[in-house]
C-alpha cells in the first residue's frame, strides 16, 4: 500500500506523539520522548535485576532468571491492555487485538535472554518499547485492521544450548525439532529445560505465523555498533543483517630454539600469521568488515620461535557477493603468505550465511517514522545477528535500531539514553498508526 | 704459553687419536670415530633411563632421577680412573690428577639435568663426552701438568627454582646463598632439596675454584641450532655466548562486536601486534636474532575485534651494540605502530644479559684440535645459555659445539650421531694433550 493513505490514517498529534518541528538530530530530545523513554528505561532497569549471577547481568535461556523475567513481561504486557502467555517455545507473546478479532498480527519483537555479564538494553529494550507503543494505543482505544503482537523471545544469545533463535524460528515456522535433543553444558536436554520452564515442545509447530496469521516482523533494538553516535542520530532503519563467513586457521612451521635458529632458517608460524592477521584486515574494503579475533601459540614460549599458530577470521557484508570476494582474498594471501614463508596453513571454513535484507515497504514506512521524529533516516547493514533473520523469506521484516554509547555491548557499560528510547517508542507508534496491510 | 709448545706435547699419534687425512666434511666418521661415538652414544642411552616422568626423559634438579643418574656418573668416572663424589651443590666431581698432586685443574663440565619431555644429548653429551676423554689418558697413562676435573652440573635448565646455573656459579665462586630461601612449584625450598639430595649447602662456598685452583673451564654441548648441520660440519667452536635482552609488551586498543563496528572505527589490538611482531622479526639482522615467542589474546573470540593482546620479545646477539640497537629499534617501531593505530602499548623490558666472549687463546688450542681431526673449525655464538656463562670473567672458558639433527634440541628427536660424538671425543683428547697452562 502507498504510505500516502497510511499518513492519512495517522491520528490527529496525540499529546504522546507530539511532533517536533526538526529538531537538531544531535540533541533532539523533547520532553515528550524524554517521559516515554524514562518510563522504559526505568523497566529496563528492574528487568536487570532478573539474574543467574549476583552482581551482573547472565540471563540464560530457560534459565530461573529467563523465567523470573518472563513472568515479568506477562505483566507488563497485560497492564499495557494486552493478553499475555508463555508460548510452548518459551517465547512471552502479548496480543492486542485489531479491530475484527482474530485479525492477522503484525509482529514487534526482540529477545529477553542474555550474554555473560550483560548490559541491559541488548534485546530487553525491543521489547519493552514495543509493549510502551502498545500500551499507548491502549490507552486511546486505537484499534487496527490488523493485531499487535509483541514477542520476547528468549533464544537468541545462543549461549546455552549448540542452536539459537529457536523462539523466533517456532514463529517463523522453521523450528528444526531436532534441535530439542542438543544437551547444555551440565547435560540437560533442550527438551528438559523447556519442560523444567512449563513448556510443551509438542505445542511448537503450531506456533508458527504462517498461512496468513501475521503479516510482518519489525523489531527495534540498539545498534551496538559506533555509527549513529558518530553520525549523531538516535535512530537508524536496518538496510540488512550482514552474512558472516567464519573459518579457522592453523599455520605450522617449526618450532625451535629463539637462541639458536638462524633467521632465514626459520619458519615461523607466528610471524607467518601476522601477516595473514594483517591480510585479513586488508581484506576488508567498502561495506565488508573483516577481522581476527582469535588467535593462540599453542607451544607458545618467550625463548622458542613459534611452530604453531591457530586463529579465527569472521568477514561480514550486507553484499554476499563483496563477502564471498573477501574471502576468496583472503584464503589467497594466506596461501600465498604461508608459501613464501615455507609454512602450511590449513584452512577450515566455518559459519556461512547469507545476508538478509530487510523488506523494502516496510522500511519505507519505518523511515517515514523517523523522518516524522525529525531525524535523518540514515539506512545502515546490521554487523549483528538478530531473531529478525528468523523470518527471512517468511515474513516482510524491518529493523529500527537505537543509538548506543560508544558503540558498546555485551558489556554492563551498554547504554542507550532515555531520550533516544523514546524516540523509538514513539517511532513504533507512528508504524503501528501508518502501517497498511 | 704460545700454541707451537702445545703441540710439542702432543703425542705421537696414539691408535685412538689417529688424525685422519682431512675426509670429505660432510662424511667425516671413521672407524675409530664411530667407535668412540657409539660407546657414548650408547651411555646417553643408559643415563637417558633416569627419569621423573615414565615414558618420556624428565630429569629435573635434585629430583630422584637426576640422584640415580648422579650415582651413575659417579660409577663412570671411577670406572675412567677418576676420583668422584657428589659435591655440597649437587655437581658430579670427577678428578683425574696431574703430574704432581694437587695441581690446578682444566675444567671439563656440562649439565645433566633436563627440561620436560627432554632429549638425551643436550648436557649429557658434554660430560659423557669428556670422561670418555679422561678414560682414554688414563688408560694410556697419560699425566699432564695440571689435574682434570669432570663436572656434571644439575641446575642448567632452570625448570624447578627461579634461579639457575649454582651448581656453575658455585665453582665459579659466585654462588648467591639467597638463593637457598627460593621454593619450586610444591613449596620446596632449594636448601631443602639439597638437604634431601644428600648435599650440606654449608659447604657451597669451599667449592669456589678460584684462587688458582682451576686453569679453565672447556665445555662440549649439541648446538642446539642448524648452522652446523647445514654448513656440513660435525664440530664448531663458540665464538660466545649470545647477550640476550627480553621484554613483553601489551597492547591495549578497544574491545568491540566484529559485525558492528565499521573498520576504520577499530582499534584492533590484534592487527596492530601483528605489525608488532613483524616489527621484531625485521629488527633482526646480521649477527642479531630477534624472536616473538609467545602472543595471547585474553579475552579472544571469533566473533570479537580484539581489545587486548600480550606479546614477548626476545633479541640476542654476541655483540652487545648490535643487540641493544636492535632492541632499540624494536621499542621505536612498537611506539609508532601504536600511535599511528591508536593503541596504547606498554613494555616491560625483561632479563638482559650481556654476550659472554669464549677465550681467545684456549679457543685457538680448540680450533686447532678441530683442525687435527680434519674439520675446518668454523666459529660460530651460542644462541643457548650454557654452564659456561658462570666462568665469565673468573676462568678463560670455551665452547665446542656438536651438530645436532636438524638444529632440533628440548625435544626427544633431538640427536647427535655417534661419529660426530667421536670426533668431540677426539677433540677434546686432543685438547687435554695439547693445551698449556
Amino acid at each position: 500500500m502507498p504510505n500516502a493513505l497510511a499518513a492519512n490514517d495517522r491520528p490527529a498529534a496525540p499529546p504522546f506523539t507530539a511532533r517536533m518541528t526538526s529538531p537538531p538530530p544531535d540533541q533532539p530530545a523533547s520532553a515528550a520522548s524524554e517521559a516515554v523513554g524514562d518510563a522504559v528505561a526505568d523497566r529496563l532497569s528492574a528487568l536487570a535485576r532478573f539474574t543467574d549471577e549476583p552482581g551482573r547481568l547472565t540471563r540464560l535461556y530457560l534459565g530461573p532468571a529467563h523465567r523470573a523475567a518472563a513472568d515479568e513481561v506477562v505483566r507488563w504486557m497485560r497492564e499495557a491492555g494486552m493478553s499475555a502467555l508463555i508460548d510452548a517455545a518459551a517465547n512471552v507473546v502479548g496480543r492486542y487485538e485489531g479491530a475484527a478479532p482474530d485479525a492477522p498480527a503484525f509482529l514487534l519483537g526482540s529477545h529477553i535472554d542474555s550474554v555473560r555479564d550483560a548490559g541491559r538494553f541488548d534485546g530487553p529494550l525491543g521489547v519493552l518499547a514495543a509493549i510502551a507503543a502498545v500500551g499507548d494505543l491502549a490507552r486511546r482505544g486505537r484499534r487496527r485492521p490488523f493485531a499487535i503482537e509483541v514477542v520476547a523471545f528468549g533464544d537468541e544469545e545462543g549461549i546455552r544450548f549448540p542452536t539459537t533463535l529457536t523462539g523466533s524460528m517456532a514463529l517463523a515456522g522453521r523450528f528444526d525439532p531436532r534441535c530439542l535433543d542438543d544437551v547444555d553444558a551440565d547435560g540437560i536436554s533442550h527438551r528438559d529445560a523447556l519442560i523444567a520452564f512449563g513448556c510443551d515442545p509438542a505445542g511448537i509447530p503450531a506456533l508458527a505465523r504462517t498461512g496468513g496469521r501475521a503479516l510482518a516482523y519489525l523489531e527495534a533494538h540498539i545498534e551496538q555498533g559506533p555509527v549513529l553516535e558518530r553520525r549523531h542520530l538516535p535512530l537508524g532503519i536496518v538496510s540488512a543483517i550482514n552474512g558472516v563467513s567464519r573459518g579457522a586457521v592453523e599455520v605450522t612451521g617449526g618450532a625451535g630454539h629463539a637462541g639458536t635458529v638462524p633467521m632465514d632458517h626459520r619458519k615461523d608460524a607466528l610471524a607467518g600469521a601476522a601477516e595473514m592477521v594483517l591480510a585479513v584486515e586488508k581484506a576488508a574494503r567498502s561495506g565488508v568488515v573483516a577481522t581476527v579475533g582469535q588467535l593462540v601459540v599453542p607451544e607458545g614460549a618467550v625463548n622458542t620461535v613459534p611452530g604453531r599458530v591457530r586463529f579465527t577470521y569472521d568477514v561480514r557484508s550486507a553484499d554476499d557477493t563483496r563477502r564471498r570476494a573477501a574471502v576468496a582474498a583472503v584464503h589467497e594471501n594466506v596461501a600465498a603468505i604461508a608459501a613464501r614463508r615455507g609454512l602450511a596453513a590449513a584452512i577450515s571454513r566455518g559459519h556461512e550465511g547469507d545476508a538478509v535484507p530487510a523488506d523494502a515497504r516496510l522500511s519505507e514506512v519505518l523511515a517515514r517514522a523517523v523522518t516524522r521524529q525529525g531525524i535523518e533516516p540514515l539506512r545502515l547493514p546490521s554487523g549483528a545477528g538478530h531473531d529478525a533473520m528468523a523470518f527471512h523469506r517468511v515474513l516482510p521484516l524491518a529493523m529500527l535500531f537505537v543509538r548506543c554509547r560508544g558503540g558498546i555491548s555485551h558489556n554492563p557499560a551498554e547504554f542507550a539514553s532515555p531520550a533516544d528510547i523514546g524516540f523509538a517508542v514513539r517511532t513504533l507508534i507512528d508504524v503501528l498508526e501508518t502501517y497498511e496491510p
